[in-house]
């Protein structure tokens, strides 16, 4: 059971990162994680910090408690192992260029009969580690290669590129449990499939989100001749379970969000 | 100017860095920095940290100053802007996967006429930011998709990669200063040119190399019945310039290094 997280906004906004509590809140019991990574976009690239250990016990993990970078586009992953080895490069988000972007990936949960996916076997994408969830990775950019690769400085039609992913979700969760985080820079795709927590045989929602739209109120000026902007700030998360005791929002079975922005701007269920 | 700094050894070599210090030794005064960044293998992946702001004024930075992760394998560069605005797309070293490996270039000093290179518009590779050094890199890696993509689970044979490099090199240093530190997490290739430090008209070596050979002595005790298993450590360090006071050995220009498991194992000079 690994958990997710991501950060979607209008503004850059730090999000800083206490992991043990994080994992905590997915069930997690002690300090065993078997690896972290957190991504960190800045404009159409990621810093991407990753460590296949316990976070407890990372120097680095310590740093971004506090430290995070200012961000409109976070996903963070915390794994614990069922298919690959604790090492690097098993642990996620994984990042890959495609049409000048950093794209990053992070899945939760366990896959099956991967081989059959096309894409999988292709060369211009192919998996550093032993993970599933990196072969389901390699195997939704080969599906977006074709949009990418005619794209010139802007990205091409979020309706596009939605309908891809949603479409390689409807697949992936034919072969096993596909809940995943994936972000190409410019927007955040979610797709909710369902949890089990380790050692129950509760099935849960895969993946919740919370929406939050605040204005800054600013004094109306206007007659003094001053006029001042508004910060309008819109904030989305979504994590595996509830973070707050707000009203964070179950996604269904098969659901699929698009957030760009900090807010919701496409949303699937087959 | 930029500093660039590798490191290369048979077993797992803790680096800590102290960027400022780096930087002050390359001739940079102040802490005025346009980035830095720092790559860490572990395996066939890399943990690339970066930043684009002064190494002085950051708390990650400050962590790994004292605590970089064990590696057999280090590239790192601090740089001035000359090219593409101060920015996390802009900040070296580049990473690309291929062949299922972290490939990582960091490049010292300015190109002209990039476009004729081959590659260089390619969409397999492309770049996400601005710079010179970044389009230099996908020429590259272009070069070595015959090689990589014919792959199986093991690199290609170091003879084939070394000439690619070598060959590339060569043809990088037509279009200007091309001092460049190139790993494909088996292999660090090392291409020296020139450097001229700002403010001057003297040419000093591009690149300096230190080559570290230590046995740690363990007891004879065969007599005993008990053997210890020596462990050779083999440490190879590249840098702009001489970092200790040591006999650092300047490259020539056009002399092409490639180290692996803390050894020199090729090299060429034209």
């Amino acid at each position: 059971m690994c958990e997710l997280f991501a950060m979607s906004s209008r503004m850059p906004t730090s999000v800083g990162f206490s992991l043990e509590t994080l994992a905590r809140r997915g069930g997690a019991e002690g300090p065993h994680r078997d690896g972290w990574g957190v991504g960190y976009y800045s404009g159409p690239d990621v810093l991407l910090l990753r460590e296949p250990g316990a976070a407890s016990e990372s120097g680095l993990a310590h740093h971004i408690k506090q430290h995070g970078p200012p961000s409109e586009l976070v996903i963070s992953h915390i794994r614990l192992a069922t298919r690959g080895e604790r090492a690097l490069q098993n642990t996620q988000p994984f990042v890959r260029e495609l049409g000048g972007r950093s794209h990053i990936f992070a899945h939760n949960g366990e896959l099956d009969g991967l081989a059959g996916l096309p894409g999988a076997a292709v060369r211009r994408f192919r998996p550093i580690g032993d993970t599933d969830s990196e072969v389901a990775f390699c195997s939704l950019l080969k599906d977006l290669v074709p949009l990418w690769d005619a794209a010139g400085e802007e990205p091409p039609p979020m309706e596009q590129r939605f309908e891809l992913v949603a479409d390689f979700a409807s697949r992936l969760r034919q072969l096993g449990i596909a809940n995943f985080l994936y972000a190409d820079s410019d927007t955040l795709f979610a797709h909710s499939d369902h949890r089990i927590p380790p050692g129950t045989e509760e099935v849960l929602p895969g993946m919740h989100v919370l929406e939050r739209g605040c204005t800054e109120e600013v004094p109306d000026m206007s007659d003094s001749g001053v006029t001042l902007k508004t910060v309008q700030q819109a904030l989305t998360l979504v994590a595996s379970a509830p973070l707050t005791d707000e009203a964070w929002h179950p996604l269904a079975q098969g659901e699929v969000l698009a957030i760009r922005g900090g807010e919701i701007v496409g949303r699937r269920l087959d």
